[in-house]
């Protein structure tokens, strides 16, 4: 079984919050295969975009999305990283595309102000959630139904999770190896991107 | 002053190995940026390829360089990421412009397997460098002549320094942020990245 992970991406993104989740999937996906050669892969990582267009991350890098949010496969997991999400949540067709998908997929997962996006499509009505810690204030001002968490790298209620600031997003994605892959391959993908992991206690 | 920090591209990099210094010299430029509205942006990073083609990275991330070999501003710094090098290492063309763009450059410095790359150049002979640890025993079997260091997450030999694997691209850039620009940049830095980078005691 495959389990397809969507990274949405938008112009203004920041590199890392999209491009550390990515690693870590993909890297996970290549252990595995390691292992058992031959097996269906782990995890395929798709990108998606509102529209086929090139995007231009923060930095100025040009990055080529797969698929637009008219058409992609089915998520099994949905990410979102953050950046400059000025734009993007005054976007009621990506609101709203977030809010759809969300509700198809197991896991819908957010990595430093992705969480705005998250939460302008109503799925942290009530939850604890985190972002960058710059940002916990925004977030808990204008939505003041979550109950932001600070000094925290990640946060799963579950459905939704949230990761702290930039970097942190790698944290979050080798807990989301460890939920959904095990917690041996976690570790394992960690030590391979020489990333030094504070794996969670209770798992 | 700007320092240009030229990262080449190519087929088959590494995600992480690329996105982890980017992202470092970017949010260190934007920092710098904050606390000295108008200045000079501090750090300027710009991609290069053997070509204007797009590049596709591990994953099927397809990014677009914006310099070629041939046509690119000077460099201060140039990175050479890793992944999967084994092509690289055979395109003469460019081992010959890794070795003149060092002659010419302050500092180069690699991220994982980008070290054979350099090491093909010349530009580790006699020298300790360090790669991924898969690959430290390859590395010492292939170039003899390099002092190869495990258990490290950078080398610095003053104008060639050499990362780890993958993730240690981010430590080995904010070393670099710490001795171009001073380390309180660099912690502000990896604080930024909410990155737990272990700065260096002797700065």
């Amino acid at each position: 079984m495959t389990t397809t992970i969507g990274m949405y991406l938008f112009d203004d993104i920041e590199v890392l919050d999209f491009a550390g989740p990515f690693e870590v999937f993909l890297t996970a996906a290549r252990l595995k295969l390691r292992v058992e050669p031959g097996s269906p892969r782990l995890f395929e990582v798709v990108t998606i975009a509102d529209g086929l267009r090139p995007i231009t991350m923060r930095g100025g890098l040009v990055l080529q999305p797969q698929f637009e949010l008219s058409n992609h496969p089915g998520l099994d997991v949905l990410i979102v990283p953050g950046g400059i999400v000025t734009a993007e949540l005054q976007q009621a067709a990506v609101i709203d595309w977030i809010a759809k998908t969300a509700a198809a997929s197991t896991i819908t997962a957010s990595v430093c102000t992705g969480a705005f996006l998250l939460a302008q499509a109503g799925l942290l009505d009530g939850l604890e959630a985190t972002t960058h810690w710059e940002d916990l204030d925004d977030l808990a001002a204008m939505f003041p139904s979550i109950h932001v968490k600070a000094n925290t790298r990640w946060v799963d209620t579950g459905r939704v999770v949230t990761a702290a600031g930039i970097s942190a997003g790698i944290d979050m994605s080798l807990y989301l190896v460890g939920r959904l892959a095990g917690m041996d391959l976690a570790l394992k993908t960690a030590r391979q991107m020489e990333f030094d992991w504070q794996a969670p206690v209770h798992q």
